[in-house]
């Protein structure tokens, strides 16, 4: 696939690295081309000559699947950026969470409880078929979920469009996963943001991010 | 220990049925205790003669540990009228969730993000060494956890009374639960709280609520 990764931190990068690896022909998106390759992610990049760097609307035109794994808080203005007609159609991956880090830390999230962040977004580029995933674990686990007890242990898909949660799926299938729970439409990605507080407790508590939930059933 | 467990419902009844099993002094401490008699819950009395029933305060009083085994939106009311004074040095495991459904289907949460249902107890009743632990899990499972693969799942306890802790994870672990993790102080209560949303999404999509979640690290 054709795959465009918005947001150069290290979820962006996770993605984009893995996919690459996979054999897909991937692309980061970002604001400032210029700015990125002669910043700090200049030896990532160097060291990954096959992830092409274009801007927001380039990265997401030329894409079948384009990633959200900007900040939760940049999300709205980087894809208002990249452009909806860039969008129409395509599936997005949307793994960012609405953390408000404004009052320190824990954070809390600055949209829950009756709505999301992957919501807004649906609601703001409607013609774009969003799955949110992989917003419950952390970057190098969501790569490469086999480091951790084997990849026993659980991530979640939801989304309004059944064929794009096939393809996220089949995705993180291809990543590692062995237990990918279809949640339902994309409401249920409440759940999944809400789970953030926890996370970033047991974060804190365990000492390693290194770790994910597993429903046991 | 000398139990109070306040509420009726399927938590409250696993409570102290399993409770009383274990040996425990146990009283379920309710409203009106008449109209308990000639309820609903007549037969499940009858079949547990070892378990008491009193009024609120009157359970509160005579006990060591007491159980918030009422819903989240009537846990506050219920608490007061078991009176400060009847809970002042106290353990209180608080297992309420602040589900409200007054819009349906799935419920909201009415306390949350910046606070949580545990701590607003806390706040009610500053005599009152509360615990939040259990909510996250169905009533079945909270007592017997041994019935789900092996009880190889997790349970959470928070709160700010390191020795309150202590005694909650102790009968926790009498329960049968094997991996108890200690989250910090009462305001991580938020975070398992705030599962609530996933839980019940999985709830729908899972069929059954015989499931819970194991942290793999």
């Amino acid at each position: 696939m054709r795959i465009a990764v918005l947001g150069t931190g290290s979820v962006g990068r996770a993605i984009a690295g893995r996919t690459a690896e996979l054999g897909h022909q991937v692309t980061i998106g970002t604001r400032d081309v210029a700015a990125v390759r002669a910043g700090e992610q200049t030896a990532w990049l160097e060291q990954h000559p096959e992830v092409g760097l274009a801007t927001l609307p380039e990265a997401a035109d030329a894409a079948e699947l384009v990633v959200n794994a900007t900040n939760g808080s940049g999300s709205l203005p980087a894809l208002t950026a990249a452009g909806a007609p860039n969008l129409a159609g395509k599936v997005l991956l949307d793994i960012a969470n609405p953390l408000d880090f404004t009052a320190g830390f824990p954070p809390t999230l600055s949209v829950l409880n009756t709505d999301s962040l992957a919501e807004r977004i649906q609601r703001e580029f409607p013609q774009t078929r969003v799955v949110k995933s992989l917003n419950t674990l952390t970057a190098e686990l969501m790569v490469d979920p086999r480091q951790l007890a084997e990849g026993e242990h659980s991530v979640f898909v939801s989304g309004n469009d059944a064929e794009a949660k096939r393809i996220v799926t089949r995705l993180l299938i291809s990543f590692g996963h062995t237990d990918v729970i279809d949640l339902g439409d994309l409401s249920t990605a409440r759940g999944t943001e809400m789970l953030l507080p926890l996370w970033l407790r047991l974060y804190g508590r365990l000492d390693s991010a290194i770790f994910n939930i597993k429903i046991v059933r």
